[in-house]
Order: structure tokens, then sequence, then C-alpha cells
């Protein structure tokens, strides 16, 4: 941490009173956020950015006149910084709603153009019907997030797809590339791989609520089928009058991961090193479980995923005795999904009972060593409460 | 306007320097805006209310914990908003990306519900074949938005749907319900029918760009089946994360609505009729053709449609002699369609010469009769530079 700067304001909001004080008293300024996986705070740069195009480019992107240019430029000024972050060109990127949605147009793109090159007119090949073997086949694995995991499965339902979900290894927690390679047909059209498990961590954006969507040669080498027909924005891929504000946004978050990436994941893998190695010095090595150290495997340099072993240490169960630790037990999406443990980690090969107890840590650019103390501290003061233990004067 | 208030600061932002000023000098002082129908700015409160969720609520609304309970209650109070102002329940909003993602997936989703309750299991009727009759049939007009018009178009092309596109009549410029009636069969699944057309004025909403879903019923009586599958957002009706801060400004918009209605309406008449005795005042009644003024026939408060009579007066070159105004010859979707007459108006009856020089005028909250006065000079400088007359010294 001492390395890098710490990039946010948001330290301010997040810093935790110090270990000791009166913290039951002032609940939200004690809280410490450990859920960057389910969404993280914006940038002021980027709520300034959003807040600016707001104000002034309130304009139809698809208007000629300067209001309408205005928001077009800022359109495309994003659409710029997001290809340099990613390396690749502006015109293959699609603005969307969402992870959401950019996930379901891929899915639902490459079986519609499978349909059509098997059924052009002049096509050489005959009509299959589906039983011929000619149903576009598409390869996945069983830890995927549920806007592909789902949509595939609505796919087989509707019988119009074939869908092999490779297992991942429970060495590894990674889908190894030999069973991904054996699981290819002669109709598989699409291979879709999560690059990071969001249990195990998501890639870090600090971006607004919208979607972009990078085809490599959209249009040109790869066909993109839409879903929604209407105004022809975004050359027909994805019509629809822009979202010009939060694509603002998104391009300052592009700028800023552009400029700063080194020293981001530098100070997150610091932040989350120095977790793993206090949990690991005060709950002892018997007392925890850390579920995605895959030994020579890449993680995610934000997210700690670890169980406390013990019959009444749900992951559930402890958060809802913290008092400073804001964070979950998995993907937010499924937060009301009761107490059964994550299929994700159980697909790991992590046991049923660890499972259960998992709690998901993910930090931020702004989490510091101090707030780790803090959380550790809460954790100590929980674990004894859901064990008899008694905890602070101010327990339950 | 005297009797009603100007609801809006923009006014100031808006309100052009003086006639006889030197408005070339600084052209975007001078500009007056008069394209409220392609898409309007956000009030300075909704505004207000999308930057205060953009620093307050990030939280995910699914999380459980309050940085994520914070965005729930906000988005839960946005959908109470949009129901009281529509005058309908709150479990029957879907927030969506917008118009275009609203109305490709109600059209999407009766399809998929007709084949659905057609080939169930049980069902004492046997699965028809196309052939047979039992495609899904849909009843439309020939002035439907192009988010309506496609996706119709494509369900032909498929061969998954037929679809009646019903005439408007050239008395009216409406759909005739007689005409409506007599196109359903007993395979209708839809009828779909704006309440406005965009040319001749669509609804004011000065929201941010985001889109909402009334479904009477949803999903007890009126069936949705959803078009993304994902983390079970929105009842599973429209899963993705929900965009937090733009679902808050569209809740403060329908709050301004629901107070505001009669206010803004009335002022916004106002100014349009001002507008249209000003146009006929100046250019008299052989030079000016009032597109959209069918006897007896309610329209939108805020918007003209006229078009210049002489060859050299098509609308585009009209606006491009404009130094003032802002505004469009039809939907901005269509902006670089070129110099094609609005396919809209040529289906209300208007003729092709007429059609070819209409011009769109749809005037907002915070438009001044002091503004009218400025276009109308603005549109005599340029008719008359247009037809050889020559214009102020400054001119072309």
């Amino acid at each position: 941490m001492e390395k890098t700067r710490a990039p946010s304001s948001h330290a301010q909001r997040l810093v935790a009173s110090p270990p000791g004080g009166h913290e039951e008293k002032s609940p939200p300024e004690s809280s410490v956020y450990m859920d960057y996986n389910a969404t993280t705070p914006l940038e002021p740069a980027v709520i300034q950015a959003v807040t600016q195009a707001l104000q002034d480019a309130w304009g139809n992107p698809s208007s000629p006149y300067p209001a309408g240019r205005k928001a077009k430029d800022i359109i495309g000024a994003a659409r710029e910084s997001l290809a340099k972050m990613i390396g690749g060109s502006s015109r293959d990127i699609v603005f969307t709603s969402g992870g959401t949605e950019s996930n379901n147009l891929v899915i639902r793109s490459v079986v519609t153009h499978f349909h059509k090159t098997h059924t052009a007119e002049g096509d050489p090949a005959p009509r299959h019907s589906p039983a011929e073997g000619a149903v576009p086949h598409i390869v996945t694995c069983t830890v995927e997030h549920d806007s592909i995991r789902l949509p595939l499965e609505r796919l087989v339902e509707e019988q119009v797809a074939e869908v092999t979900f490779v297992p991942v290894s429970p060495v590894s927690g990674q889908a190894e590339a030999d069973d991904i390679l054996a699981a290819v047909r002669p109709a598989t059209c699409l291979v879709t791989v999560m690059l990071a498990n969001n249990e195990t961590g998501v890639i870090m954006f600090y971006g607004p609520r919208i979607g972009a969507l990078y085809v490599r040669g959209l249009g040109e080498h790869t066909p993109l089928c839409p879903m929604l027909f209407g105004g022809g924005q975004e050359r027909n891929f994805r019509p629809g009058t822009e979202n010009t504000p939060m694509i603002a946004g998104l391009g300052k978050a592009a700028e800023l991961v552009t400029e700063n990436c080194e020293a981001y994941e530098a100070h997150m893998r610091d932040v989350r090193d120095y977790l793993e190695e206090r949990l690991v010095a005060e709950f002892g090595e018997k007392k925890i479980h850390l579920n995605c150290q895959f030994p020579g495997v890449e993680r995610l340099p934000n997210t700690c995923n670890f169980s406390f072993r013990g019959p009444q240490l749900q992951g559930r169960a402890v958060l809802a005795q913290c008092r400073v630790l804001q964070a979950s037990v998995g993907a937010a999406c499924h937060s009301d999904h009761g107490d059964r443990p994550s299929p994700v980690l159980l697909r790991c090969g992590v046991p049923v009972d660890v499972a259960r107890n998992a709690l998901r840590l993910s930090v931020g650019r702004s989490t510091t060593r101090a707030q780790v103390d803090l959380v550790v501290r809460d954790l100590q003061q929980a674990v004894a409460r859901l064990e008899g233990r008694g905890g602070t004067p101010s327990g339950v």
C-alpha cells in the first residue's frame, strides 16, 4: 500500500473510526465495505463526467445540430477510451445496458447466425432438422454467472442449441483448456468461459451501470445479430437512444483504468494479501479455510474467499453478527437464495460444510490496511458470539 | 403563458439574446431549442436526483447490507412515483434500458406466450403448423416508431408471426378504431397503436435515458416472457443489475409530472398555439401548410409540424439556413436518411411536395413567447435567403 497512492476520495467516507471507539453509536461511519465484486462506488471523476453530461450533453445524439453533436462527440470519445483500455478498435465497441444484456446478446447472436448460415438460400448444405445433428453447439464451464448459464439453459430447453458445461478442476479451480478443446464439435459455434469468477473476483471497473460489448472485427470478421430492432443506433447492432451520461462515465472509468491499472492492482493485492495474512494469524490455520488459493493458479488481486470452520459459522450467520463489515457470501444476485452453499465453490471442489460457511471479501482501490484490522477484529467478535463465547459488552 | 409558471431553470440557458443583437458572434447563447420530441434537457431536480444516487446509492440493490438497501429503497420509491403518475400499481412496473427495449420486449413476449400456450403439454389443441393458421397475429398501424415497426417486420420475415399494418385516415391522421377492430382475427394476440406519433408529438417526460414498462396485472393477468436471462432482478422479467441513478431520476421526473402535469400542458399549448399564429401571420396562409391540424382530432400540446410551400424550401434546407432554431424534420433516429419525405406524413395523407418541406418544431416547459418571436424571425431570414431575396447583412 505504501508504494501506491490511494486513488479514490471514497477513503474518507469509508474509513472507520479507530478500534475501541464508539462504533456502535454511529454505524454508518464505522462500516467497512468489502464487497467490491458486487459493485463499486464511483470514482469522483466518473461522477463528475456523468453529471457534466447530464447537464450539457442532453441532446439526442442522432440530432444534427449542436446539442446533438455534443452528445455524439461524448459517446465517440468514450468509445475511444474503452478501445484504448482493452487495446482494440473503437469500431468494435457496442454500448449496451449492461453485462446481462451483452452476454444474452452474444449467445442469441451465435445461434441466430448459425441458423442463418445453415438455412440461407443458395447455401449448398440442405436445411437440416435438429435430429440430423445440425443444431448449434456451445461450450461453457460449470461456474459461469447466471447471465451466461440461464440463457444457455433456455436454449437447451427450447431445443435450439446444445450446450456442454465443462466441469472445473478441483485442483486448479479452472476449466482446463484440454477439457474445453475436447468438448468442441463440428457444430460448435461459441466457447464462452469467464475471465475471472465473481466469487473469486471479477474485473474492477468503478464505472456506472451501463455496458459495452467488444466484438473483434464486428460486422466484418465476426457477425453480431441484434436482439433489439429500432432507430438504428450503434450501427443497428443495438438500437435505442444512447445513454449519453452513463456512457460518458464509462469512458472516464476506462481512462482511469488505462492510466492507473498497475497501481490499482498493486494496491488491491497488497491489501488483500494483508487480509489473508491477518485472518490466518488471528484465527489459526485450522479455523480458516482459504477457498480460492489454488497452487500456481493466477487469481484476481482483490478477492478473498474463505470459510471459518465450525458448525455454527455459516457465512450468513457470521455476516449478520458483524457490526463493521459489509460483505457477502457470493454473487449479490443470489442474496435471497437462503443458506444453500455456493454452487460455484462446490464445483471447484470445496466440501459442502466448508462452502456453506464461505465469505467473499473483495477489496477496492481505497481499502486500507487499517480497515482490514477493523474487519478482522469485527470477525473475531462475531465468531465469538456465535460460538457462545460472548463478545464486546455491547454484544447481543 | 401568463397563467402558468415557467417550471424550469433551463429558460435562462436557452433564452436568446435580443433580436438585433450580435447573435452570430455567440451561437450557443442565441440558439433556441425546439426539438423536445427528439429529447428534452433534464429538469435540475432530476439531475440532482441522479447525482445524489450516483454518490450515495452506489451499492448493489441485491446486497442485503445498508449500501445495497439504500439503492433498493431508491428503486422502490421510483417505482411508486411512476405507478402514481400513471395511476397503476407499482408491481406492474418493469424497469428496462429504454423505450426500444420495452417495445421489443412486449412484441417478443406475446409471440413467445402464444407459442407456449399453443404447444403446452396437456393443451387440448394439437400443435399447429404455421400453414394451419395458428401463427400469432399482431395488429398495428402504419405510422409507428421504428422500435415497433422493425421488430414486427422481423417477425414476419422469420415467419413466426403475421402482422396487419392498418393505414391511418388522411382525414383524421389517426388509425380509426373501426379499422383496427376489423383487422382483429382469432389468432390476434397484440394490438399495438402508439398513443401519439412523435412527428405530431410524443409524451413529454424530461427524464433520463432509462425505460419503464407498465404491464397491467403483470405476471397475474398479463404474461410477460423475458428476453434476457440472468440474476433475477425485476422479478426475472428483466434481469441485470438495476441502473439505480437513472431510475432515481426517472422517479423524480414522474413526481414532477404528477405534480405539474396540467401546468406543463397549459404552458406548452399556449406557446405552441402562439407559434402557429405567428407563422400564419408572418408568412400568410398560402405560404404555410400546418401538417397536423386534423379537425376535431386531439393532438399533443407541444408539437407544430408545418411546411413552407415552395420548390426551394425543403425542411433540411430551411434548417440549414437557420441561425437560431434547433429543430428537426422528423424523428431524430432518421437524421441521416437524406431528403426523403417523412413516411409518417405521407401515410397521414400529406402530399409529397408538402411532406418534403416539413419541419417539426416541438416546444418544452421552458420555451417562451419571446423565443417563438426569435424563431419566426430566423425562419423569415432563412426563407428569404433560400428564395434569393437576401437576408441580414451577415447572410450567406
